[in-house]
């Protein structure tokens, strides 16, 4: 069914383009909405977990928006001149080369604190829990990168697959699943966030394809969307559209 | 009664020597600690705040810390080349200039993230949005100051007044009092946000020292301290204590 993921990428553009900041970072609005690019991935399986488990697309929305602001978040500080700086991101100036380092480190900020907000709007505190434990692993792995020296399987984990993760977890918190059928589905967001990343690094040829062959690597890819595939049989749940999602991280080519 | 507010004081810099962060943020926790100095006004204040409406201090321990690390989170990312350019920061380098830019900038990160994980460790999620909501509209002040031209009274409502409110906010939050009863405490830490930046002022001669004159802003950090004098009139709690810190903050020399 990859219509439902066009789809629920419809729903995630729509979203941010009627979300209403708080107000007082009206100076930052710009900057923000610089950083609010990209392809959705993780948002995308935050509501198809959610309508997995049967909730519906709306109840799933700032769930989905939060983790991919903290994606953004994360990418406008990675940029900054004292990090990777990259001075482009999708073929435009990154934050910092269009709005200066100095509005770009408090864009960043902004978007985290946004995306607190969005997972707060639940009655319950269990969708920003989730989110901040993945983003405090994933800002870990940044500084283990930025030293240097660890093993690639364990970066990748904070520094892609905690996010992932969040994206199946705070779906599935915002459905109301309860703890107690959660194991199957942890194991399945560890597999996609691996996925991503081994597929990441094929396409940029670094990463695992620069530490086991481009081969080795797509190899690798195949086997991890294969558990991957074999975890969705052990959830509860409407896994159609996950599967395919599984299935398109698996061969694509950007 | 100041002896109460050392003691608070204590049980805050006590809290902080046991606290444990996220496991994923060992490399980050030498920056992280460096950040964490500081007379601790804010947590005093929260602390100081659920104590006066009856709550046990131990509850309010988290939600104390939680806007010191707003706090700290600030100044870390304040002082980069790219804002303020601090080399310095209560005597010692600032945390960019010990330990390079692009450690300070995920250390602030992190800082906002365990303020939050923090925050969230309650049963609602009341602390963390009230949090939450300060440090946007602190981020927004910060970005307004970059740019200039913004009125002295609005600023500083922005980049102090919104994180010295939600000390004590967040101290009525975790002690549980109910929204209804909020209003007073909401004046209350109006008041009490903006004596603490005129007296600044003062202190550094600039700000509203600059704008009507070192006098001027003395008369008016009194004018401020009677106002929160008043407002305490109006709540309903114990608040020989918070009284004792408007005195104290009106009359500091540090």
């Amino acid at each position: 069914m990859p219509q439902r993921t066009d789809e629920l990428r419809e729903l995630v553009e729509s979203y941010f383009a009627e979300l209403a900041f708080t107000p007082e970072l009206e100076p930052l609005e710009a900057s923000m909405r610089d950083a609010l690019g990209g392809k959705r991935v993780r948002p995308v399986l935050c509501l198809a977990t959610g309508e997995a488990v049967g909730a519906d697309v709306e109840t799933l929305l700032p769930a989905a928006a939060a983790v991919e602001l903290v994606h953004s978040f994360s990418l406008v500080h990675d940029d900054l001149p004292a990090l990777d700086d990259d001075a482009e991101r999708r073929g435009a100036p990154s934050v910092w080369a269009a709005h200066g380092e100095a509005t770009a480190i408090l864009a960043g900020d902004a978007l985290l604190g946004e995306a607190v907000r969005l997972a707060l709007t639940y009655p319950t505190p269990d969708v920003a829990r989730e989110l901040v434990l993945a983003t405090q692993r994933m800002i870990g792995g940044q500084q283990l990168d930025l030293q240097g020296g660890i093993e690639l399987e364990r970066l990748h984990a904070l520094k892609t697959g905690a996010l992932f993760g969040a994206s199946i977890m705070c779906g599935l918190w915002a459905a109301g699943v309860p703890p107690a059928e959660h194991r199957p589905w942890r194991a399945f967001a560890a597999e996609v966030g691996l996925l991503f990343q081994v597929v990441d690094d094929v396409l940029d040829g670094d990463g695992y394809a620069e530490a086991i062959g481009e081969d080795g690597a797509r190899k690798l890819a195949g086997d991890v969307a294969a558990r991957a595939r074999a975890q969705l049989e052990e959830v509860d749940g409407e896994t159609e559209v996950l599967r395919s999602i599984v299935d398109d991280l698996a061969v694509r080519t950007a």
